[in-house]
């Protein structure tokens, strides 16, 4: 019963995916003699808590009842009064938390208000699950820095696109629409000039999803060498276009940008580019708690170097190109030796259609890239 | 008990891996009242068959027992006697088989001599695993070409080295290890010389077994570039050494090889290179049932691109090495559209260590490539 009152409120934390961020995903569910008697979810940034929405959707007096949530109940007036006060008020008699608030500043102090009302705490239950939903924000409330995701799509032999560029597609339709709910999660996506110039991508989300969320567009120039109708340049509602350049970019060139409502993000150099790190410090503080990193090869290299990627989605389509000029995920220099390449810990392989879908992490605190332990 | 006879059977069978070729893998049972009373392989090219190796190792009569046997029995004088005649003669009851001998001129024959003789006759019993264990065979009966296994190695962003040529170690022992069984597996291994000349490798087996197989060593050289002192060219008693080049090789280097004890074969060309397609009916004829190839890329597009790949092991380390002019598995001119691509079809994946194995089969009879439907 326990763990399937946390299950469903796991489940009802996952609806909110692509709208809550940079808060978490957070779930609740209220339960009184073994019945479900309210539920709710935390569906967008700035709107209610979980816990609040459950109690405006109790259908009964929820007086001693239990209240099962994925996340430890907020001590803080924010954008709304505290969660563990409202429990304290509505009469709860038993709360049961999958995880601590990870903000070292507040964890524990809403614990420890229901503790001194003499509710019943239980903390832990499907602790793992509720990570691993809120894998982003527990990065960005820990560093500041956004989570990136690199997302490839190869054949099985190691190619994004037919030695002439072409590249429909590689991936079947399970796959590609996986992508789009990629997107859909995190705040923005990244590409790099090359990928603007080879393929004039619009970097859009095209879920099916009543509300599809529109992250913004983070584009990688240092020249400034975008075109000015290039297809990520284009307003949609709601997503900022960043293009992350360098004073190497023609001061004319940024005023056309800037004319267009692009935000033209001048960043220092470093070995000559754009200077990752400083660029995803100020995208964190922007509130950009996610990236999709979406190549080409150059930028997804340059971004796995600097020790900035938190996990690797690769698709692997059941399909061989051959080529020496093809295109392959990761290019640049690329490491000299196998031993500084970058190890994944954690590897996962999911059917996807046809496709695989392989999820890993980087191995943090490597000898030979600039992986440090965090 | 069925089943697990059966089993058993494919489970002796497979022991013989290595040392039948062009030979089948066969095994046989002999049960009596439920006890299993007798067992046996073909343990080797020119040994017994398994029927007459189980009825040497049985511990009582076998009048009236029930015979499984992976293989229909074969009905003709070859190296050894007939063992349909064998089995009357023995007088067994039951002759349980897994599929009928393939090569469709003796098919049934065995079978019927049995039933001719009051012997009740059950086929088909796992028979798709005695098709997968006896895949090699299979093919080479069926069209006297060998059967081609194309091994990859690679990272998860499809490099097999890095830009500088480390290759050492991308995959981790247990992949290695699988490597080495295939190789033993194969009547003979393949590679380009463009691998000779990086790696200088000398594709024996280094597996630990009582007896490893030698497999036979074929290097595609269309101009005869090959070093005199390449590591490939060391004599190993049982393993020919086979040169494939044509009339652009130097006469002086081909005596040189032949010299040394080297097959040198002078092939036709097709398009300014070795013609694949009469390299390997010239090796079916040879008795090379089963190769596998380990490219490098060059070569593995050229034997793919003419169809002659059977099926593909692609190892992927989770490992990311970057590098623009990094190795990948299958390179050459490569195929200009993904439209015509090989699709493989049947996808397995294995874990392997912390390695993937990734097993499929090239599909045969698309437009765009020379497969053909066969």
């Amino acid at each position: 019963m326990h763990m399937e009152h946390m299950r469903m409120a796991l489940e009802l934390a996952a609806k909110g995916a692509g709208h809550t961020n940079p808060n978490p995903l957070v779930g609740a569910v209220i339960v009184k003699d073994g019945r479900v008697i309210g539920r709710g979810y935390h569906k967008r940034y700035g709107g209610p808590h979980a816990e609040v929405e459950a109690f405006a959707s109790a259908t009964e007096d929820v007086e001693g009842a239990t209240m099962y949530v994925t996340l430890e109940p907020c001590s803080h007036y924010g954008k709304t009064p505290p969660c563990a006060q409202a429990i304290v008020a509505q009469g709860i008699a038993r709360v049961v938390v999958a995880m601590e608030d990870p903000n070292p500043l507040v964890a524990g102090k809403g614990l420890q208000i229901l503790k001194d009302n003499g509710i019943q705490v239980e903390v832990g239950v499907l602790e793992e699950e509720a990570r691993k939903l809120n894998r982003i924000f527990l990065k960005y409330i820990s560093s500041k820095m956004p989570y990136c995701i690199l997302k490839t799509a190869m054949t099985l032999d190691g190619k994004i696109a037919t030695a002439t560029g072409d590249s429909k597609w590689i991936t079947n339709e399970a796959s590609r629409a996986h992508v789009h709910e990629l997107r859909h999660r995190v705040s923005a996506i990244m590409a790099g000039i090359g990928t603007v110039l080879a393929d004039d991508p619009s970097l859009t989300t095209r879920l099916d999803v009543p509300e599809p969320s529109h992250p913004h567009r983070i584009i990688v120039d240092t020249c400034g060498r975008i075109p000015l109708d290039a297809q990520v340049l284009q307003d949609t509602p709601g997503s900022r276009r960043i293009l992350a350049t360098t004073a190497k970019a023609p001061i004319k060139k940024r005023e056309q940008l800037a004319a267009l409502g692009v935000e033209v993000v001048v960043v220092p150099e470093k070995d000559g580019q754009v200077d990752l790190p400083h660029l995803f410090a100020w995208l964190g503080e922007e509130k950009i708690d996610s990236i999709l990193l979406e190549g080409g090869g150059n930028l997804n290299f340059s971004v796995l170097k600097e020790g900035l990627v938190d996990r690797v989605v690769a698709f692997v389509a059941p399909l061989l190109l051959g080529g020496r000029d093809a295109k392959t995920p990761v290019e640049g220099a690329g490491f000299p030796h196998v031993r500084e390449g970058i190890r994944l810990d954690d590897m996962e392989v999911h059917p996807s259609g046809g496709d695989l879908r392989i999820e890993a992490v980087p191995r943090k605190g490597q000898v030979g890239n600039v992986y440090r332990i965090d």
